[in-house]
C-alpha cells in the first residue's frame, strides 16, 4: 500500500537475555495473520513507559499506567493489533482488565504485572473472547528469538517490520539492545509513539530507567510526525532485564552515558523507520531549526513546516516551492520573528537569506536536492542558540488513497 | 481543476454607487487572462482593512497598512494576480511602491491614497514593468458594473468567481452591499482572508468602520480553513462609499445593527464560497463546537478536527470514521478535557455519548450523512456555554494533484 522508503533490516537480531516472545493468530480483525504478541520478562526486569497525551487515552494506555504505578514488577506485555480499544468508555476498560486477568491466571501472575497494548481501529469493541481464546497458543510460542515475528505481529498499516538490534561495549561488558516499533499513520507522537518496545539486558534502577525513557522519547519518537494526528494509543516501553552485569543504579555510573546514547540511537532509528514507512511516503525529510530562542520555538517552526499540506505536497512533487516553506515559518506562532534575519537551506544549497530568495540561488540546484529520497531542510532563525530536529515525510496521492480506504 | 461544490451566483449583481472597476491583461504570470483589477472610489468613501498575521507579510500588505494609517482618504485599490510579491524583501517593497506611484501619477492622487494587493506565487519578483504598462488599459476599462469581471480577474487556483450582492432596507433607505473574494488553497486566514473586498453605498464613520471590519472578519473569513496554511497576503477590505443617506456615525445609530448583520452575512457567504471552491474539495463541512468553556477552546477543537488529514480523508471517503474525530478532539490541547462528558453528532445522528459510541448509533445512519455534499459535525464538550463554528472541506486526491502541480 505505502510507497515506502528503504527500511534496512538489521544484519542480526540479538535476543535479549531475560525476554521470550510469542505470537499467535487471534483473528482480532482479520483472519490468517498473527495479531497477538506476548513478551515474557524474567523476574527482576525493570520497565518504564511513556504514553500518549491525547485526552482520549485508550483503555490499554490507562491500564498500563495504573499497572506501572502499582510497582508490582512487570512480567508480561500483551499486544493486540486490529483494534485500538480507544473511545470505548467503561466497557473498553473492562475488556482490557478481562484480558489481563485471563493472562495473569494462565501465567500465575497478578494482573498488575501485565501491561496491555492495543492498536488498530478506534471506537469499536475489543473482541475479548477471541483474544482470550488465543492465549494458550501465544504462550506456547514463547521463544527468545521471536523479535522478527513480533515486529510483524504488531503491524497495522505498516508495510515493513521495524527492528533495531545492536551490541555495545560498556567497559568490560557487552550489552545487547533490541527493539521494535510500529506505526504508519495517525503519527504525531506526544510523549511517545504509536508502539515502541526497546529492551536491553543491562540492568537499570527503576527511577533512572523512568528518567531515561522520557529523555529517549524526547529525542526520538517525540520528534517525528506523519500527519500531525496524535494517536490515542501511543506507547513507548523500555525494558532493562538486568541479566548482564551489575545494575546501573545512578546517572553517575560511568556506563550510563554510553548506554543512554545507544538507547537514544536505537529509539531514533525505530522512530525514523515509522516515518520511512509512513502511509504514502515517498520522501524522508529532516527538518532542522537552528538559532532558535529556545527549544519550544524551534519545534513550533519545525512542526509548522512538517505539518503544512502545501509543503508536503511540494516535496512530493520534488518542487522547491520556497514560498510555501517561508509561509509556514511565518505562521508558526513566533510573534516577534524578524524575517529579515532568516536563512534557509535545501541540503547544501542556500536558498534564502535576509528573509528573501538568495540572489545566488538557482532553481535547478533546489530541484536537484528535492529529487532525492532523503532531504535535509535547514532553517536558521537568527534568534539564539537553540536547535532541534523533526523527522517527517511527504504527502502523496497514496496517503489519501490509504486513508480514504482504511476501514472499507 | 478543483472538484468544486456548487457555488451559486447571485441573482443580480448590484453596482455600488461611488465605485467603478476596471480589469486588464497585464501578463503578470500567464498571457491571455485578465490579471489586473482597479477599484476607483469616489471622494468621501471610508475604507478599513484587516490583514494576515503571518510574519512573512507580503510587501503589498505592509504598504496597505501604511497607506491606511496615513488617513489620506483612499481613492483606489489595485490588485494583481499571478504573483504575491511575498518573501521578496526590500526589492519587493520597492516594487509595490513603484506601482502605487505610477498609478497615483496617472490618477492625480497621492501614493498613500492607493491600496495595493497581490496574490499568486510567493518569492518571485513582481513584474513591475508589465503592471505599469497595463495601467492605461485598466483605467480605460472603469465601469460601475464590472464586479463580475473583477471577481474573475482576481482568481488564482479558484475555479469559480465568488460574488455576493444584495440590497437591504435600513428604515427608509435601501442600501446595496456587494463584494467579491478569491482563494482556494493556503487558506487558514488569521484576521483576514486571501482577498475579500466588500462594499456598501451606506456611509460609515472611519472608526466605526474599522471596528465593524474586525467583527465581520471574525465571524466570516476568520472561521474558514482549507489546509491550515495561513497565507502571506490575506487581506479583507470593507468600503463604505457614503453615497446613500446620511453616514452612520456611531454604533447607537438604529441602522447600524441591521447593516452590520447584512455585512456579516455577505462576508460569511464570500468566505464559505472560498471553502466550496477549495482545491480538490468534494464536501463542505460545518464544524460546530458547543458547550465550550470559552471561544478559544471551541476554536481549538474545531480547528483540530478541521485540520486533521485523517478526518478530512475520511469525509472524502464518506466514511463515518468516528475514532479519527475523537482522536482529533483529544489532542486539540484542552488539558483538562473530561472525555466522558462528550457528545458528537453527524447531521441529526448522535454518534457518540459519554465519550464513546452511542449504543443506539447505526453505522448506516452515519454513512448516510457522510455521503451528503454538505455535512454538519456538531460536538458538545460539556464544559460551558461558549459556541463557535468553523467551515472547512475534505481532502482529496485532487488536492494533492493540484498542489503537486501548481508551479509546474
Amino acid at each position: 500500500m505505502a510507497i515506502n522508503l528503504n527500511i534496512p533490516a538489521p544484519d542480526a537480531i540479538h535476543p535479549v537475555s531475560g525476554i521470550e516472545i510469542g505470537t499467535a493468530e487471534a483473528g482480532v480483525r482479520k483472519a490468517g495473520r498473527r495479531d497477538l504478541t506476548l513478551f515474557m520478562l524474567a523476574p527482576g526486569a525493570t520497565v518504564a513507559g511513556v504514553f500518549t497525551r491525547n485526552r482520549f487515552r485508550a483503555a490499554p494506555v490507562q491500564v498500563c499506567e495504573a499497572h506501572l504505578a502499582a510497582k508490582s514488577g512487570v512480567r508480561a506485555l500483551l499486544v493486540n493489533t486490529g483494534n485500538a480499544n480507544a473511545g470505548t468508555g467503561e466497557p473498553g476498560l473492562a475488556a482490557t482488565r478481562t484480558t489481563c486477568a485471563a493472562l495473569a491466571e494462565k501465567l500465575s501472575l497478578q494482573s498488575e504485572q501485565i501491561l496491555p497494548f492495543s492498536t488498530g481501529v478506534i471506537m469499536e469493541a475489543l473482541p475479548v473472547d477471541r483474544i482470550v481464546s488465543a492465549l494458550p497458543q501465544v504462550i506456547a510460542d514463547l521463544q527468545p528469538n521471536h523479535w522478527f515475528e513480533a515486529a510483524h505481529s504488531i503491524m497495522t498499516t505498516d508495510t515493513q517490520p521495524k527492528i533495531h538490534s545492536r551490541q555495545i561495549d560498556l567497559g568490560s561488558q557487552t550489552v545487547t539492545i533490541t527493539g521494535i516499533s510500529k506505526g504508519a499513520g495517525m503519527i504525531r507522537p506526544n510523549m511517545a509513539t504509536m508502539l515502541g518496545f526497546l529492551a536491553t539486558d543491562a540492568g537499570v534502577a527503576p527511577a533512572l530507567l523512568r528518567e531515561a525513557t522520557r529523555r529517549i522519547a524526547d529525542q526520538s519518537f517525540n520528534r517525528i510526525t506523519v500527519d500531525g494526528d496524535t494517536s490515542t494509543n501511543d506507547s513507548f516501553i523500555l525494558i532493562a532485564t538486568g541479566r548482564n552485569g551489575a545494575p546501573i543504579e545512578s546517572a553517575d555510573d560511568p556506563r550510563y552515558p554510553a548506554l543512554l546514547e545507544a538507547l537514544v540511537d536505537a529509539a531514533r532509528d525505530l522512530a525514523q523507520k515509522i516515518v520511512r514507512d509512513a502511509e504514502g511516503a515517498t520522501k524522508f525529510m529532516t527538518i532542522r531549526i537552528e538559532e532558535a530562542g529556545d527549544t519550544d520555538e524551534a519545534l513550533k517552526v519545525a512542526y509548522a513546516i512538517a505539518h503544512s499540506p502545501l509543503v508536503k505536497t511540494a516535496f512530493y512533487a520534488s518542487d522547491p516551492n520556497l514560498g510555501r516553506i517561508l509561509a509556514a515559518i511565518g505562521y508558526a506562532g513566533i510573534d516577534d520573528l524578524d524575517v529579515t534575519q532568516l536563512r534557509l537551506w535545501l541540503g547544501d544549497v542556500r536558498v534564502a537569506v535576509n528573509g528573501a530568495r538568495d540572489p545566488d540561488y538557482r532553481e535547478a540546484d533546489g530541484r536537484r536536492v528535492m529529487s532525492e529520497p532523503e532531504i535535509l531542510l535547514r532553517v536558521a532563525l537568527g534568534r539564539g542558540n537553540a536547535c532541534d530536529t523533526v523527522y517527517t515525510c511527504d504527502f502523496s496521492h497514496e496517503y489519501v488513497s490509504i486513508n480514504a480506504d482504511y476501514r472499507s
